[in-house]
C-alpha cells in the first residue's frame, strides 16, 4: 500500500514486478509517482566511478541521499569501496542489507545511537568509521567502548570559521589528539574528514583541501595514524571535482587512501547540481575527454486535476511529493493517456507555486492542456525528493515498470 | 528499524512498547527523534470536538496531516463524523485501518486513482466523497464508474480567481451541472465544498462562504443533490472559526449537514497555528469561554553533536525531520543526561540554519552546551514534519515512552 504504486507489494523482487506488466503511460501507477530511469542511473553510475578511477581515488557513495539498498548494492557492484552515511540509523540499515564497509560521516552521539554500532562491531566483517571534532566527544566514545571492551575507527574532522562541525584550528586538532592519547586502546584515528559544501567559492574550498593535505601530513609525520594507508575524505557535495585535484595532486601514494563522497550523481537533478555539473564539464580536463556528463535520471509523475483559469493548471504534486527547497520542480514531458508517447512541455509552462498535496502550474491561454493529462517534472536536491517515497519504480525506455526500490527512511 | 527508535518494532502493540520501558530521558532513542506528549495530544482532540460541537458542525479532521490510523481511531473515538484526506492512497491506507468514512477532499483522476477507491466502493459499509470542479473530470469519472456499475458521490468544489481548484463563477457551476446532468445515474452530487486556505485576509474569506452559502442554497432550491442533508464542507486550514461562525450562521438547519476539516490541532505547532490560535482566542467567544486553548504536543529531540564556535553548537535535526517551510524549528528544552528533567532553553537560543541532517544553534558565548547533551525542538507546520517519520513514539509527563504511532505516506 504505498504512495504511487497503488496495491504493489513493498518487498516485490524485479522478477515479480516484470511480471504484472505495468506501464506508465498506460496509467498503471496511481500518480502522484516518483520513477527512476534505469539507463540513465546505469549511465551515472559508470560515470561517477570512471571519474573516480581517473583520479585512482575510493568512491564512497553517499547513502544518505537514497537510502535504497537495492541501489547500495548496485554502487557496490559498480566498483565503490564503501557506503557513506551520516547517522548510526543509516549504518544500521546499509549493515542489514549487507554493506560491509561504511564511512559514517558524522560525529556518534548518545547512548542508543553508540549502543546500535556497538552491535554492528560484534560482525568481524563489518569496517566502520565515524568522525572525531572535541576532546568532550572522543570522551564519551571511549568511556562508552572500552565498558564494552570493543574498538571505534574514527577520523578527525576539519571544519572552517562559519561552517558545520570540525576542528577549526590547531589548538582544536591537539585538544583532539590529547583525548584520543587518553583512550588510545579503544579510539583509533584512522584519517581525516572534511566537508567541503558548506563553502561557496572554489577558491576558498581548494584552500580548505590544502590545510586537510597539511594536516594529513603532519599526522603522517607524527605516526597519529593506527591505519596504513591512512584515510583522506571529502567530497560530499558537488565539488568533487575540485577535490579529486587538489587530493590526487597531494601526492600522498600509498601513503593515503582517498575517499570521495558524492551523493546526489546517481539521480543527479536539474537544478543545483546540473549547474555544477556544468562547470565541471566546462573545467575539468577528465571529464571533458568522458564527453556525456550526468544526466537526471528522476521525474516525479502527476495528473493534471483542474483548468480552472486560462493559464493555470493544477497537478496533483506537492510538497510531500518532491523537493522545493533547492528550486521547484519543473515541468519536463506532457503525455494524454492514449496517445503514444510523451512530449516535452513548452518552454513557457512553469511550477508557480506548490502546496502540500498540490502544485500551481503557469500555462499559456489556448495550450492544449485537459484534467487527467499527465506531466513528468525534474526536480531539484533529490535528497529532499527520495524521502518522500517508501518505494520507487524503475522504469525502462518504454516506460515498463522493470524494479522497484524500497527506502528507509 | 526506525529512524529514532532503534530496533524497536513499527507493530509494537502500546502493551509491547510499555513493557520495554523505554524512557526518553535515559536515552533509549535513538536522536534525533520526534515524539508526541500524550496528555498534549488529549487536550486537543477534546478541545477541537467541543468547539466543534458548540456550532452543531461535523469534525472530519483532515488525515493528510498525519496520515496515522492510530490518531485516525482517536479521532473517531472523540467524536468525529470522518476523516478528511487529500488523495486515493491516503484513503485506501485509512478504509484498510478502519475508517469507514472519508471526504476525499480533492479531485479524483488518473484510471488507477479511481480503480482504487472503486475497489473500496465494494464495501458496503464505507461511504465516501469526492470533489468535481469541470466538466472534463465529471466525464471521466461517468465514464470510469458506470462501466463498472457503481455509484460515485461527489461535492462541487468552489474556487476564487488566484486560487487552487474549484469553480470560479456560476458559468462554470453550469458546465459541471450540466455533465452531472448527463452521468447522473453514476456521478451523484452530495454538496459543496471549498478550501479558504487559499486566501489571507479575514474579509476576504468570510466573503468566499457566503458565497458558499448562497450556491448551497441555491442548488437545494433547484433540487440538485442527491444526498439530504446536503454537504457543505469547509475549513483545511486555520481560519475554522470563522468557517463555523459564517456556516452556522447561514441557518441551514436539517436541510445542510456542516463538515470542517481541521487538520493540524491535534499536534498544534510553535509558527503558523500558534499565531492564528492566538487570533481566534481574542476574537471567537466561543474559544474563549473554552478558556485554554490548543497546546503544541510534539518537539524533535536531537543532541549537541559539535560546540566547534563560541557561539554554534551543531544539533543532529536536520531537514530530513523536521519541516523547515513554516520556520526553522526553535528551541524549547535542553537537559544534559544525568540531571533529573529538561529545562527551558535561553530565549536567546536560536536555530539558524538546518542542512539535510544538521541544524545550526546559535548560543552565546560562555552558555552552558556540552557534546552529548540533548535539545527538544518545537516546529512549525505539523504536516511537513510528520512525513519525515515512519513511527512516532507517544510520551507521558515523565517522558515514558507509552505508544506508538506508525505513518502510511
Amino acid at each position: 500500500m504505498n504512495k504511487g504504486l497503488g496495491s504493489m507489494k513493498a518487498d516485490s523482487s524485479a522478477e515479480e514486478v516484470v511480471r504484472l506488466g505495468w506501464n506508465l503511460l498506460r496509467e498503471d501507477l496511481s500518480l502522484p509517482s516518483v520513477v527512476l530511469y534505469r539507463d540513465r542511473l546505469e549511465h551515472n553510475l559508470a560515470w561517477m566511478q570512471r571519474f573516480m578511477d581517473a583520479y585512482k581515488v575510493r568512491l564512497a557513495p553517499h547513502g544518505k541521499t537514497t537510502m535504497a539498498p537495492r541501489l547500495f548494492q548496485m554502487q557496490l557492484d559498480g566498483g565503490a569501496w564503501g557506503i557513506t552515511l551520516a547517522s548510526a540509523h543509516q549504518t544500521m540499515v546499509a549493515h542489514a542489507h549487507g554493506v560491509h564497509r561504511v564511512l559514517m560521516a558524522n560525529e556518534l552521539v548518545g547512548r542508543q545511537n553508540m549502543q546500535m554500532i556497538a552491535n554492528l562491531l560484534g560482525d568481524a566483517e563489518f569496517e566502520f568509521y565515524c568522525l572525531v571534532d572535541s576532546a568532550a566527544g572522543v570522551e564519551m566514545l571511549g568511556k562508552f567502548f572500552s565498558a564494552l571492551g570493543l574498538r571505534l575507527n574514527v577520523l578527525l574532522e576539519l571544519g572552517v570559521i562559519g561552517g558545520r562541525c570540525g576542528v577549526r584550528d590547531d589548538a582544536q586538532i591537539e585538544q583532539v589528539l590529547g583525548a584520543l592519547a587518553q583512550w588510545n586502546n579503544t579510539i583509533q584515528l584512522c584519517g581525516v574528514e572534511l566537508y567541503e559544501g558548506v563553502l561557496k567559492e572554489e577558491k576558498d574550498i581548494r584552500a580548505f583541501m590544502q590545510r586537510a593535505c597539511d594536516v594529513t601530513r603532519s599526522l603522517l609525520e607524527r605516526k597519529a595514524f593506527a591505519r596504513g594507508p591512512a584515510l583522506l575524505s571529502g567530497a560530499g557535495s558537488a565539488w568533487y571535482d575540485v577535490v579529486a585535484e587538489e587530493f590526487a595532486a597531494a601526492g600522498f601514494g600509498d601513503a593515503v587512501e582517498i575517499v570521495l563522497r558524492p551523493g546526489c550523481y546517481l539521480t543527479h537533478d536539474v537544478g543545483n547540481y546540473e549547474t555544477q555539473q556544468k562547470r565541471i564539464l566546462a573545467s575539468n580536463s577528465i571529464a571533458r575527454e568522458m564527453r556525456s556528463g550526468l544526466v537526471p535520471a528522476l521525474h516525479i509523475w502527476a495528473y493534471v486535476q483542474s483548468t480552472p483559469e486560462d493559464e493555470l493548471a493544477v497537478v496533483t504534486m506537492g510538497r510531500r511529493d518532491a523537493a522545493f527547497d533547492s528550486g521547484l520542480p519543473t515541468p519536463a514531458l506532457h503525455f494524454r493517456p492514449g496517445r503514444d508517447e510523451p512530449i516535452a512541455t513548452p518552454t513557457h509552462w512553469e511550477t508557480t507555486k506548490m502546496m502540500d498535496q498540490h502544485s500551481y502550474l503557469k500555462i499559456a491561454a489556448g495550450d492544449d492542456v485537459r484534467v487527467g493529462d499527465m506531466v513528468g517534472f525534474n526536480i531539484s536536491h533529490p535528497c529532499l525528493t527520495f524521502d518522500k517515497w517508501r518505494i520507487l519504480p524503475i522504469l525502462d525506455e518504454a516506460y515498463n515498470v522493470v524494479d522497484v526500490v524500497q527506502t528507509y527512511f
